[in-house]
């Protein structure tokens, strides 16, 4: 007999078991969308040197004291400053210094006027910029470290690298970004049902779907997936197929074959590795055989073969311990609250997970439940980005009421169940 | 002199300029992610025949008819239908066929008892299986089409594949995917202070990071980077660079040069390749400066050298173009009302783009200014997941009034500008 646990249980004894992976270092270029494997810190100030964020002129302030539309100030233009022309002097009084926008303040000058404000003019053979109004000191002047600040952390390990984070890293000069290494998961397809992807369908059997379906979802959550392909629901089959896996992989996926029909010898394989059952039966729909086992560090994720309860299962235990791998603090689903569109009258003794598109509606959040409810049904996560939380024991719910939903489609984690 | 247009009229002269790239096959194992090269619909009924959701007992319900805890009824079990084991006969009243979750309901029978609410037993050589309630007629079973129907459209062209969509691709044998080509884009980085991310920081120089920041954002459009490198800022590099680029790639992107400054050699390049100029100044911050042109059917974009201008450029007028080159309908940003958290009470005669954290709070959404809100300013990139819109020619805006974002994570977009 099994005896049914609470899903925060389950995903608890999943977390329990879990352990951070090895970094590897890939370049920049092949860098986004990975997992940071250390925290960035600022190794230098940005700007490194107080830098013009225009094209104009760099001055001393007091030149242009007396500067207006009727009285311009004149001065000498003496030199450029830019990256392939640094003028070595000092800046003297009623002098300036064409700059570019980056280049680096000359010494002497306290304020940048841009070029868009001034006149430049020749006269005898010497360069002139006439300037019609005041320019405060400090004025148009990026200082050292306004960006980022030398030694300040900026960026956590185990965040997902976005363009953003692509452009600091390469601004810190960072040719080779340590990353955390995927976690690889072989996804193991039991069933006599099933067919192969290319072979044409036959009376009473199924492409297998569910395998894909893990591929992107694996990926998703950052993993490296390697497709076991189909094994015959015999015990020996399914027994060398999970052997063979656990050289592979981390995590060992088997969807079908976990519950109490005569071909569902998940149990037993488990049994004969000898492996720890964490759980085999959770108060949950859909999806209440989902069982999970360890042997040493590898990790068996026995899933449902029904498309919707597998991909549940997947998003509730599998990606939280993935998120561990990859060193992320925050390992649970991220949730929200969200108005619910339809009803759900029908009470329920176990915790639903309804497959939901979640939307912005005028600024507030409201969860659409997609197609049929049915742990059989595929065509409901089409658009599934997320899932609405029903808590059993509860005597239904109805439109327009406040729910907890899940989202799937996040990069950020939380740091606790509901 | 430059006539700065407003954005959306920006944005429109570039979708003008678009057309629609070419399908490619690729094997389902690759398509995550991809971009769908046209229509789904469902080439078969889902399920392909009236199945049993569950491990139990296919029976005539009307057998069950007088069947209670206290009076059980006894069926025969003649037969297992699973995927190996077909029952090929008609079930009769009085008699039950052993069904396998997903296996096809025999002909006879009308409705499934679970397993778990039986019990089986042999005797003098034959088996029986004890029923305690009565069965409806139609009582699990999953009728053939119930999730999906024949001919009925399912994926629109121009979806990014989820692991829903494999599920559904795979469940209707796709061994091969028709995605949309990546559109391939070059980046060219322009000026002198550019330094190579591997080369150690000099002074008035600094690293190029906008190549690696534009990489990740045109992966995160679907788009194919190609890298040229930096090119230093005079007319004959950077024409011959984007002459060349114009042969590797359908984008060509530049960052820098497109200013008023002695260097600035885009509006040159544009000229002498007898480009049609869409525009070179927006009446926007940052990214005033932003360019479009096109020659033939390639167009170029003169981004900002600005980190943060060169940025929001891409969003706005880069990806239009790339989703209307991946057959999308929406090919705006997907916009989103919600609650600014900081004051910004200077007016400005511009639009002002605002890199921002979007987040949930309660169910409402909540937009979170970052950083310093300059152009030059990278560290502002690393957690901006949407741009605040605020709009020009008004008298500021307030904490904890409404406003508009574009969302830059999102998948989806927009028929509309805002």
């Amino acid at each position: 007999m099994r005896k049914p646990i609470q899903v925060e249980e389950a995903i608890d004894r999943v977390l329990e078991k879990s352990y951070e992976g090895e970094i590897e270092y890939v370049s920049i270029e092949n860098s986004f969308h990975r997992v940071l494997g250390q925290d960035i810190t600022a190794t230098t100030d940005v700007p490194g040197f107080d830098r013009s964020p225009y094209d104009g002129y760099a001055v001393w302030a007091a030149s242009t004291e007396a500067a207006s539309a009727s009285n311009p100030v004149v001065l000498e233009v003496v030199g450029t400053q830019g990256a392939d022309s640094v003028w070595k002097e000092s800046l003297k009084p009623f002098q300036a210094v064409k700059i570019m926008t980056g280049a680096a303040i000359p010494e002497g000058a306290n304020a940048v006027i841009m070029k868009e404000l001034t006149q430049e003019f020749r006269k005898d053979g010497k360069t002139y910029v006439q300037i019609k109004r005041k320019v405060e000191a400090g004025e148009n002047i990026s200082r050292i470290g306004e960006d980022m600040k030398k030694g300040s952390l900026l960026i956590e390990k185990g965040t997902v690298i976005t363009p953003g984070i692509s452009a600091v890293l390469a601004t810190f000069g960072y040719h080779y970004v340590p990353v955390m290494k995927s976690p690889k998961v072989v996804v193991i397809a039991t069933g006599s049902e099933l067919l192969e992807v290319y072979k044409p369908l036959e009376k009473g059997k199924i492409h297998n779907s569910n395998t894909y379906m893990l591929q992107a979802q694996i990926f998703r959550a950052h993993g490296e997936p390697i497709l076991y392909g189909i094994v015959k629901d015999t015990f020996q089959n399914v027994f060398q197929a999970v052997t063979k896996a656990m050289q592979m992989a981390d995590i060992i996926i088997t969807t079908g074959g976990v519950s109490v029909g005569d071909f569902d010898y998940i149990p037993k394989v488990y049994e004969h590795l000898q492996a720890q059952v964490l759980f085999n039966k959770i108060g949950m729909r859909p999806g209440s055989v989902t069982s999970a086992a360890v042997v040493g560090n590898k990790i068996l994720f026995g899933l449902s073969g029904n498309p919707s309860a597998c991909y549940v299962g997947f998003e509730l235990f599998v990606r939280p311990y993935i998120r561990a791998m990859l060193g992320q603090k925050n390992c649970y689903l991220k949730r929200a609250r969200a108005i619910l569109t339809k009803d759900f009258l029908k009470p329920n003794p176990f915790t639903r997970f309804v497959r939901a598109k979640l939307s912005y509606h005028d600024g507030k959040l409201v969860a659409d439940p997609i197609g049929r409810d049915k742990s059989n049904i595929v065509s409901s996560l089409i658009h599934t980005n997320s899932l609405i939380v029903l808590p059993g024991g509860s005597r239904g719910f109805q439109a327009g009421s406040e729910v907890n939903v899940l989202l799937i489609e996040d990069e950020e984690g939380a740091s606790s169940w509901l």
